[in-house]
C-alpha cells in the first residue's frame, strides 16, 4: 500500500518551525509552520512550499538489518517525541546510474547507513518518503521524531551520516527543525 | 532523468493490436490500436485505457550484469522491428514485503531473469517503465520490440520468464501483441 503525503511548508499548523537551514545546494523560503496532509490535491493559498513523497518497498534493507530495525524502532506521533526534523534530500545524477550493487555498497559497507540509524534507536523515530520519481525537487523526504532531550543525539546522527561516503553524493539537503506542544492525553 | 511515458489503448495509432491476453488476474478493454505519448497529460476521448510508467535507476541489475547487458543490447526503433509487446504486470503484496536481498535472490539468483534476456539479446529489445509509485493499477509496463522472425524466440523468452519462482508473484499479467508497417528510411 502506497502512501502519499504532503509537508506543506505554511503560517499556521502543527509543527511550528525552529530554524531552516540550507546543508547543500539551495533552501527553501522562510515559513513559521510546516503541515503534515495525506492525499491533499488542493494547495492550500498561504503555502509557500510543499513537498510530495510517498512510501515504498524498501530498497537496500536486507532480512537480517530489518529484523535488528523491527525489534527496536519506534513509531512516531509519541506524546513526548515533541521535536521534529524535516530533511528533503537529492542525490546527484552520480548516484542514480550506479548500479544496485554498487550503490548498497557505498550506503552500508562503506558508509554504515543502517548501522548508525540503529545507534540511536529507538529515541530517535525515523520515516523515508521518496519523490524522485515523481518530478519532485529532492529524491527523498526524511522525518525524525524525538524527545528534546535527545536533541543531542540526532545532531550526532546527523553529523555521521554527513561524514559518510554516500553523502558526497548529496547535491542538495534543507534542514528544518521543529517543535509541537506537548500533547496531553485525555484519560 | 525521470521521463514519463503514456500507452493508450485506442482506435488508431502506429501500433496495431494483433491479439490480447489475460494471463493472470483480469485483462483489459480490448482495442484496436495502441499509441505511445510522452509525458502527455489530456486522455484522449476515444481510449479504452491508458497505462502511465516513468523511467529510474536500476533496482536490481549488479554492475557487472549491466556491463553485459549494454554490451550487447539493441535500442528501440529499429527499422525491421516491426513487431512489438506491451506487457504490464503487477506483483503480489509477498512480493513487496519482502526485504531488498530477498527479491534479489528470487530475481537472478532463483531466477535467472537477466540470464534468461540476455540469452535473446540484442534481437529482443526491451525497455522497463515503473508503475507502482505513482499509484497505478501495475507495477510495471514491459515493453519489447522484435524483427517477424525472431516471434518464436520472443515466445520462449515468455514462456522461460513465466516458469520462475519470479512468476509466482505475479498476480495480474496481460500480454499485447502489436504490429507496425515496415518503416522505409528516405535516403
Amino acid at each position: 500500500m502506497i502512501t502519499t503525503v504532503n509537508f506543506i511548508g505554511t503560517a499556521f499548523g502543527q509543527w511550528c518551525v525552529e530554524s531552516m537551514c540550507a546543508i547543500a545546494g539551495h533552501g527553501l523560503p522562510n515559513t513559521s509552520h510546516v503541515r503534515i496532509a495525506s492525499n491533499e490535491h488542493q494547495e492550500p493559498s498561504d503555502s509557500a512550499w510543499r513537498l510530495t513523497g510517498f512510501t515504498s518497498n524498501v530498497r537496500y534493507t536486507e532480512k537480517a538489518e530489518r529484523e535488528r530495525l523491527s525489534a527496536v524502532q519506534a513509531d512516531l506521533g509519541r506524546l513526548n517525541a515533541t521535536c521534529a526534523a524535516l530533511i528533503p534530500i537529492r542525490k546527484n545524477a552520480a548516484w542514480w546510474t550506479l548500479a544496485q550493487d554498487e550503490r548498497r555498497n557505498i550506503f552500508e559497507a562503506q558508509s554504515h547507513h543502517i548501522e548508525i540509524g540503529l545507534r540511536y534507536l529507538p529515541p530517535i523515530a525515523r520515516k523515508l518518503y521518496h519523490c524522485r520519481d515523481i518530478g519532485q525537487e529532492f529524491d527523498f523526504l526524511t522525518w525524525f521524531e524525538f524527545a528534546p532531550e535527545h536533541s543531542n543525539d540526532f545532531d550526532h546522527l546527523l553529523d555521521s551520516l554527513r561524514r559518510t561516503e554516500e553523502w558526497k553524493y548529496v547535491e542538495r539537503e534543507v534542514e528544518i527543525r521543529l517543535t509541537r506542544e506537548i500533547a496531553y492525553r485525555i484519560e
